[in-house]
């Protein structure tokens, strides 16, 4: 990892203090650990209180333990923004950590230094942060207790436990119930999806009052009351333990819910552990929730050494076709996965300079029902339809790689048994990325334990968030990156192992295809402020035939064509897919030319304006030219947005291209209306986006030579 | 237990088929057990359907073992009430009891009977039904299976598993999850409460497509779309198992979700075993929800032998006035439960001849945050200010009982320790009616383990639901009767333990006392069709000072006074509180009459109509007297209804005295006007019931003397 100096940021780091920096679980990437400055043991009758306040001075996290069970709050520019709120475990085999627990020490600390990324949003990350651990241990008993180790950042805050072993390195402890709390204004806003439902992340999102639900999955979005700040819950690190779920015990009282194993138990784990990270993210403006980097910056650096090979791109493929019922993923007339029509999608890659051809149904096992089926695929074995050797060979001439796909409807065991041959394979024939899919009920993945029982796992209890990580291992040996469907939530994991380029993990494109109902005109806007807080999504946009099944199917995309074009930029991935029919693009080389032009990897990424739900408007900088490009989109209501381009480099005239709705344009009536025009700008100008109801708008703005 | 042969009835009992009755688990009660008439055992190639229908024929159950997984469906006229639908467990310890099941025999039988309540909303209840049951075996392994008994009822069916101890009675089995599932149409309308709520039942209940709720309690009441039948979805004899909550896996698709253990299994049991009774009632019109004994019948006879000293009855007490802030639990100078003012109580219910005086705040313990504190309570240590010796001596002068009042908050084992001597102390001073109460969150429940470890148990966990029937035995070796309050809710139990009177288990009246809202106008009117279906209800009925906090204060009665008195026809409780104090019934003679005349106990009862949520007719007869009673309420909305006044014998008159909404009455403006009136009426008359908005009347017909 790079550090880098500038005259902006002042690095305070572990000088002369290695081992206070070694006992940080982190500290992998040496000097950039925290200094501690106050090591204190309070005496026991003032050892109720512990406190951290962001580098800015305007959050503040306190514990209290004043009383029987400890209790942590959060307060922004004074405003209390998580009531008092439980902390602790409960396990199986012994009694719970809960309550008599008193501070027995804490340790300060205070952080500033700047990180790269391989690839990403921006290419360096700022982490400037105030840590606080506090060691919390039993006051009848000593040897049990946990530290909670506490960075507050400007943007938010985020605390793990660090649960000691209690003198018994062998002590295996299965947590039956981890009592964390998030006490919230009953009266707050929410933005959210189910946290338990079948189809795992893929709902659409709702606004409501937050008692309107039971249970809702991170990063959960919420306003408090009367034009209050914004918070985004969340976790990082989500490592060898369980995902978070957010149960409304009463109104405004969020408890974590981990997914549990099939006994029961909700995490199994030997020895001294840490938890993933709980976030709070706070901003007075929604977009400031998407400007924080706190998730990237709670996960620990890149443990996968080199990682130049993991490259971003864009891709066609052989899928959107067997959405909209073309072709199939099984065998028969309508294969689609064929040499011919492989040969076609990597012919015209190359052409359009496409990085990649994704094809589905290459392999065998999807003849029969594939939802239910997941021990009939094979990872290695292609369909007799599909000549991997030669087309590999054909894709390797034309300079563009096929992109592997190991759908594996949940079934793990069958997947783990192959996936060591089936990466093998792929690195053989020079594929660079594999998508991978576990297209199953949330409750339902199913392992094979040593005894030979069948087990069913949730999509995000332990054993799959711990099999993501093997796959990711796996394929790195074959220097393979990732893009996960139906996976396990982001939990920031890509800095740690950065051949996760991306996943999916909400609704997607496929909705609009036969979603009963499509995604909403408000998708996208609403997307941004939730579910892309964890992370980048492979979306799949550029959608040119906007309704597939004809005129009259409710299933059509709720959104212009240039509103498909303004994705590439809103919503962030690495690999972003060109998703359509390639006949679709040839019949529009104009509006085809934006995503041929867009990159996928950035230099900076600001969101610049915007409304959870409603409207988002982003501007990024690529990272290979010092070219800008902007995306906005609205929800249903069309609207008139005033941009200063203020993002621009100050003194450089840019030539920007705006792919915007026609003045008629609407996703309902009049969804191809749309105008490209040129224009010469500078950082000093201001540009009117005029958005269609379900309209966006997709800018890029080239420097002119000088 | 009696059997009453009558002319319409044909009983089919099990005459020289003794070894078949007794392997019936519920054959106790002796000579009304079903007689097998077919025990089949198909060849493998037709083993995969067994079908069983309702005495009438409009209802069929249908069991599809020809596929990898055993289907469970039912019809009624030939149109699906619940769609294909899994079965089967997962355990802890060994695999799934899910696939590979075949139908190794089936054995058919006929019953018809009537056995007679000790006390009961009727005297008499007729148990016709045919029944099947499957044995499923797994091909692999025979040992391994569970037959289904399945019995079809005219107004429903039921079914339970009964697992086989695979030929080792040591068996322990850990069940992680049961499978079964009632899929419904996903258009199908729902009255519901959230199933996971940190209060227990005690929520207002919802009308909503069925799509809206992630779990819901049971008895769930759904209406099929297009007018379709109504049905309600619980469970019968509810027995060393976990309570079953309706998870909702994707719309329509509802899979019991069973309370867990604090080791996060669902279930534990040695040898072979039976479920709780799964029960689906279905219903042209919401009234024959009502109208069903299947719940009851599904129970096992009496176990207690002779139950003649369960007394069902009415009682004032000391209760509303601290929800009311006028007093306190605890003590202090506002303390409730003082020797004067119990003396006030029973000298009014001696007075106007209730049964009992309900004293909360007696013992030692409520000092203090008795939420969580339930350690603290004492069960058998009276207050000082509350001389319990003298006050029973004075309460039996007067032939009025004191009822018990054991609040636990939740801690069981400080309950269970204690409840021995507590019993007989009450025993000996000559209680009959004992009030529990388990104030705490749902998943609080605290249990000591023999280790001496701090569990949590919720509400409706294995545990809880032992707990209650050791309370209830324990009880009875006193002569004491129950009514639990915050209770696991209720199965039918009363019919196996007789002592089980009442119970609370829904939003019961304190509400309006500081609901915050307070229970809305519709509450009794969903009451009637959700709640209700399961068995009585401590409702506690009968304020009379309709806004004790002032007009201003939102919490207050959202109903008429005449409402008030019929709720104690309404609302079906052996047990029945007159609630108010005893200063606002001296205030009102006239009504009060009506609270003192209506029985408690009855012959018949019959829901003449009703909509779900929004009005019912009930009509019961006395059992100790020819006389009928009769009670509607509506919600928000007034309206006429024209009752044929069919249920009263033919041929004799009757003095009708209607307690009634006055003509401009409406719970919000004029909840006091009301008007009292009698007539004469026979069977060949139809009355017209004016209700006001929140509005209900009572009536009382007396015989004419001849």
């Amino acid at each position: 990892m790079i550090n880098r100096f500038n005259g902006l940021i002042a690095v305070l780091c572990c000088a002369g203090l290695v081992s206070a920096c070694l006992s940080d679980p982190d500290s992998a990437d040496g000097g950039v650990m925290p200094e501690p400055e106050v090591v204190s043991e309070p005496p026991a009758s003032v050892s109720g209180m512990a406190r951290v306040s962001s580098p800015d001075g305007a959050l503040e996290f306190m514990l209290d333990a004043s009383s029987s069970a400890p209790l942590w709050s959060l307060t922004y520019d004074g405003q209390t923004v998580i009531a008092p709120s439980a902390l602790g475990f409960r396990f199986a085999d012994e009694a719970a950590l809960e309550r008599g627990l008193s501070v027995t020490a804490t340790r300060e600390a205070s952080h500033d230094s700047e990180w790269e990324q391989p690839w990403g949003e921006r290419r360096f990350v700022r982490d400037h942060h105030n840590e606080i651990v506090i060691s919390l241990r039993e006051t009848s008993n000593d040897q049990r207790g946990f530290d909670l180790r506490v960075r507050a950042f400007d943007t938010g805050i985020g605390f793990r436990y660090e649960v000691t072993d209690g003198g018994n390195r062998d002590q295996t402890r299965r947590i039956t119930e981890e009592l964390t709390r998030f006490v919230v204004s009953p009266k707050a806003n929410a933005w959210w999806i189910p946290g338990t439902g079948w189809n795992r992340y893929e709902y659409p999102y709702q606004k409501t009052h937050i008692d309107a639900f039971s249970d809702a999955h991170t990063p959960l979005t919420l306003q408090l009351p009367d034009d209050g700040p914004y918070i985004a819950i969340h976790e990082a690190a989500l490592i060898d333990y369980s995902g978070m779920v957010l149960k409304q015990r009463r109104p405004g009282v969020l408890q974590a819910d981990l997914a549990p194993a099939p006994d029961g138990t909700k995490v199994t784990r030997t020895g001294a552990f840490t938890t993933p990270w709980r976030t709070v993210q706070v901003a007075r403006d929604a977009v400031g929730l998407i400007n924080s980097d706190i998730i990237l910056n709670l996960n620990a650096p890149n443990t996968m050494g080199d990682v130049s090979w993991v490259k971003p791109g864009k891709y066609v493929g052989i899928w959107w076709e067997m959405h909209i019922n073309r072709s199939t993923w099984g065998s028969g007339e309508r294969h689609g996965a064929t040499n011919e029509n492989t040969r076609r999608y990597l012919d015209f890659a190359a052409e359009h300079g496409f990085d990649g051809v994704l094809v589905e149904g290459w392999n065998t096992g999807w003849d029969g029902d594939w939802f239910f089926n997941g021990a009939e695929f094979s990872f290695t074995q292609a369909h007799p339809n599909f000549d991997i050797e030669a087309l590999s060979a054909y894709a390797n001439e034309k300079g563009v790689a096929l992109i592997g796909h190991h759908e594996t409807s949940g079934h793990l065991t069958n997947y783990e048994t192959q996936m060591a041959d089936a990466f093998a394979l792929y690195g053989r024939l020079g594929y660079r990325h594999v998508k991978t899919g576990y297209v199953a009920d949330v409750a339902d993945l199913v392992r094979v334990d040593a005894a030979g029982i069948e087990r069913r796992e949730w999509h995000y209890g332990q054993y799959a968030v711990n099999h993501h990580i093997r796959v990711l291992e796996e394929a790195a040996k074959h220097r393979i990156a990732i893009n996960a469907h139906e996976p396990v939530k982001d939990t920031g994991l890509r800095r740690t192992y950065p051949n996760w380029l991306t996943r999916e993990g909400a609704r997607g494109q496929e909705f609009n295809a036969w979603g009963n109902p499509p995604n909403p005109a408000e998708h996208v806007a609403m997307l941004a402020f939730t579910r892309m807080l964890s992370g980048p999504m492979d979306y799949t946009p550029g959608i040119f035939d906007l309704m597939p099944n004809g005129p009259d199917d409710e299933n059509r995309v709720r959104g212009t064509i240039a509103a498909q074009l303004a994705h590439y930029v809103v919503l962030y991935s690495p690999l972003h897919m060109a998703a359509d029919l390639p006949e679709n693009y040839e019949a529009r080389p104009d509006l085809f030319q934006f995503i041929k032009d867009v990159p996928t990897d950035w230099d900076r990424s600001i969101a610049l304006d915007g409304a959870v739900g409603e409207y988002v408007v982003f501007a990024r900088k690529d990272r290979a030219s010092p070219d800008w490009y902007l995306g906005a989109v609205t929800d249903d209501r069309p609207r008139d947005l005033v941009v200063p381009l203020t993002f621009l480099e100050e003194g450089r005239n840019y030539t920007a291209t705006l792919y915007r709705d026609g003045e008629n344009a609407s996703w309902r009536a009049a969804p191809y209306e749309y105008a490209i025009e040129s224009r010469r700008v500078s950082a000093d100008d201001r540009i009117t986006l005029n958005l269609a109801s379900g309209g966006g708008v997709a800018i890029r703005f080239v420097v002119e030579k000088e």
